[in-house]
């Protein structure tokens, strides 16, 4: 692991420094085909803790895991036209198979709809058969020429659910509940705060009726669309021919819903977060959230069995918080670096041991970053576990306030657009203004500002008041910036 | 679901019974691109419980998960030959990729020693950064025109251990250890006897040094490569430039393995222990242990309360048997059906409650298969936990029990080619016969007798025979089979 004198600062050049520290930290590396990426060892293990979180509550709710094929006929992409005008330019298409040219190519799938509903077609008949609620977690691809790690590549690691339902309200509640998921993991587990809300007619999924989005706020004041979900009405299943016979004995299309998350999320949680000397990770996803390092002075014995007291003595904390507890306890000789190497990989506490704290009967505790100014704790032995449990919360919280306070200033409401234009020019954020829906101004203010609408925040409220652009009525403020 | 009457008895033509049951239980459905599956929930439940008890025991020794990309520049596989030409004739290959013809195609990975390798040669550079023990859960794809599900699929998902040592004898340690934990998961929880071994030099992985490989029988007297755990020597570490300074200070290439365990392994699961009535599981593995079904008469409510109780003593089984237990209470019209469906699933308790249970205060279990010769109980409420857990561990015994009598049974001391060729065109089975191995006695036999050789069994002992085809010296005696 390199030394984090390698390392960009953050506040010099944002895109510099996340590669740094990705590369650095060894959350991932560059494949050899372009726009691919490899996602290293504490990079995945990272992506499991987060698997784990949507899993249990997907599972909690009913939803069943399964797994649909990668390739996919061209033809079924087809035949939902939105669809197939929004996905085109980013196939990868496989054209050889087995040694032979294939008579139809197959597409490697950039989304599983068409195939996936394909098979709902066949296995739905009643409303007895529904809902159907199927999650697949996959690898899909959606060519991209320049990697930006995490961020935009290739391939991607997500998770994808597609849900059947006998009524487009249940849909709704589908689609809304899936948004809820989501933004309770970015509020609870990423330590983000986000925005939530519905997208316009022109940046929603292609093929959808609505599309719900959780945008987030990047230090550079760019948004990332965080994830997904989508109302997908009944426009699959008209081309899918997905229809049921309802309790009252006649034929009906099914309504629908698909939603993701994807390793795109875990590039906004390292934007957001980290800072000049590496890596924060909230303690909740950190795969590793202590380390304890002996500083041997001439006593190592002595230091080393204190170190594995505290060790004992943490290793239990409660199941929130589960992760593995690190002694590093071998290569002493190589302190120095293994201080630097815990704080590029953002391991949230790093306890430190030596002959001053065995005197005292006390360990001292660091904090990855500042718990109200303050990032050096020192108890008592006997208060260790107490002590850790509770910084790991705090240190969870402050991480959320840190961001909600950037989130905050970087929100602004702006009624002129010579103001919105001369703060898309400098320090950006999220801009709050009145829209009057028409995409020609959504375009013009796009190509004048690089700001597209983010979405229509749910909370918001209908009001009279006319278009940024255009000045004509405008009901809604709606949420612009610049996007990753 | 389907009735069970539309299944093929297993006795009459097993093929058929097999995909029967894999489509009637919902274990599966066809994929639309020729060679491809859906793996559909309840398979795919399955599948999640092997993947838990492979990745704990991975993590326990301390493999780490990562994710690789899904496409492989083509020149990667020309650079280990063996490799190369093995896989060659199997490769799905992208020509085109964001609307552009690509100037050099990509593979889809069948398998990720290259692609891993390069990335290897990068990442170490002396003894400190080894052993490398990275694992990855992911799709591969191996170009199949016909299917045959779980069995025989153009894209499978697996695991696939990759590590690099700074000795051999280390890598030889870890190709055990990978065997062992493949042994375990077969026999402790697949309730599957296996033979283990090495390979030919002919049936070797391509690019390996050895092979070793988990064998097991299939009811027809064909046997199942399970899956393999190979010394790749210092094949790929030359061709891919894996160096690294030694304790001494001189440069060596490193030592390689690679371990791999699909869901091909299903299939052989569902083939060992199914009968007429369709899918039996091993309780470890199955997502569903055990069914209460209520029998209504006229005292509805007082048995669904019933069923409630017992469902309440026994969902805290120990988390060896976790798994979900299910009330069928709400469609009590179709039970008759729901008794089908449990049986066609494989759950392997069914505990039915009625009104003579509740005035005896007892409860009727009964087991998916005969365990000792009964396959009823009849026990107090006061023991239905003790009862259902003694059961589930009597019936995971009794699975592996009967498939070793069926092992037994079928394995054959053989030492005239003529009752070798005799059995091969009958019964079948495991050959155990001396082999000269000259490889041109094992293709001689291939072709005259389709069974190939399947191993040389790590307990087998050296002895002077003489080989069975070509009646020159042969010291071991070889485990032939025809082969899935």
């Amino acid at each position: 692991m390199a030394d984090k004198k390698e390392i960009t600062k953050k506040s010099i050049n944002i895109s510099e420094w996340y590669n740094d520290v990705v590369i650095k930290a060894q959350l991932a590396d560059y494949g050899p085909v372009k726009g691919t990426m490899i996602i290293r060892p504490y990079g995945f293990a990272i992506w499991e803790n987060v698997q784990k979180i949507l899993d249990s509550m997907f599972k909690e709710y009913g939803v069943q895991n399964a797994y649909f094929p990668l390739f996919i006929p061209m033809s079924f992409l087809q035949r939902e036209k939105a669809h197939v005008e929004g996905f085109s330019p980013e196939l990868a298409v496989v054209t050889i198979g087995g040694g032979e040219k294939l008579q139809e190519p197959v597409v490697v799938r950039p989304t599983s709809e068409t195939i996936m509903y394909e098979a709902y077609a066949k296995w739905i008949q009643s409303w007895r058969d529904l809902p159907v609620l199927i999650n697949q977690w996959n690898n899909v691809v959606r060519w991209e020429k320049r990697t930006y790690l995490f961020l935009r590549t290739s391939e991607f690691l997500w998770q994808e659910g597609h849900t059947a339902h006998a009524t487009e309200g249940e849909a709704i509640q589908m689609q809304e509940k899936a948004l809820e998921w989501y933004k309770t993991t970015y509020e609870d587990y990423y330590a983000m705060p986000v925005l939530t809300g519905m997208k316009s007619a022109k940046e929603k999924f292609a093929g959808a009726k609505t599309t719900y989005t959780v945008e987030a706020l990047m230090p550079d004041g760019k948004a990332l669309q965080a994830c997904t979900s989508h109302n997908l009405g009944q426009n699959f299943s008209k081309a899918f021919d997905i229809s049921f016979q309802n309790k009252e004995g006649h034929n009906d299309f099914v309504w629908q819903t698909s939603w993701g998350f994807s390793t795109r999320s875990l590039g906004g949680l390292f934007l957001t977060h980290g800072d000049d000397q590496g890596l924060v990770l909230p303690p909740k996803i950190a795969p590793t959230k202590v380390v304890i390092i002996p500083i041997f002075g001439t006593e190592e014995e002595k230091v080393l069995a204190y170190a594995k007291e505290i060790h004992a003595a943490i290793t239990h904390i409660p199941s929130v918080f589960a992760g593995k507890v690190t002694v590093l306890g071998e290569d002493w000789k190589t302190m120095g670096w293994k201080i630097n190497e815990a704080e590029l990989q953002g391991i949230p506490l790093r306890i430190t041991v030596g002959p001053k704290e065995i005197e005292n009967k006390t360990i001292t505790i660091k904090t990855r970053i500042e718990i109200q100014g303050q990032s050096q704790f020192e108890v008592p032995l006997t208060d260790v576990a107490d002590k850790v449990e509770n910084l790991l919360v705090q240190l969870q919280k402050q991480l959320y306030e840190n961001a909600k306070k950037f989130l905050d200033e970087n929100t602004h409401i702006v009624d002129a657009y010579e103001e919105f234009k001369k703060i898309m020019q400098t320090k950006k954020g999220f801009l709050k203004a009145f829209w009057c829906e028409d995409p020609e101004c959504e375009a013009k203010i796009k190509e004048e500002t690089k700001a597209t609408t983010r979405c229509l925040e749910f909370n918001s409220k209908e009001e009279n008041g006319v278009c940024i652009y255009c000045g004509k009525p405008a009901k809604h403020r709606w949420v612009f910036a610049q996007a990753y």
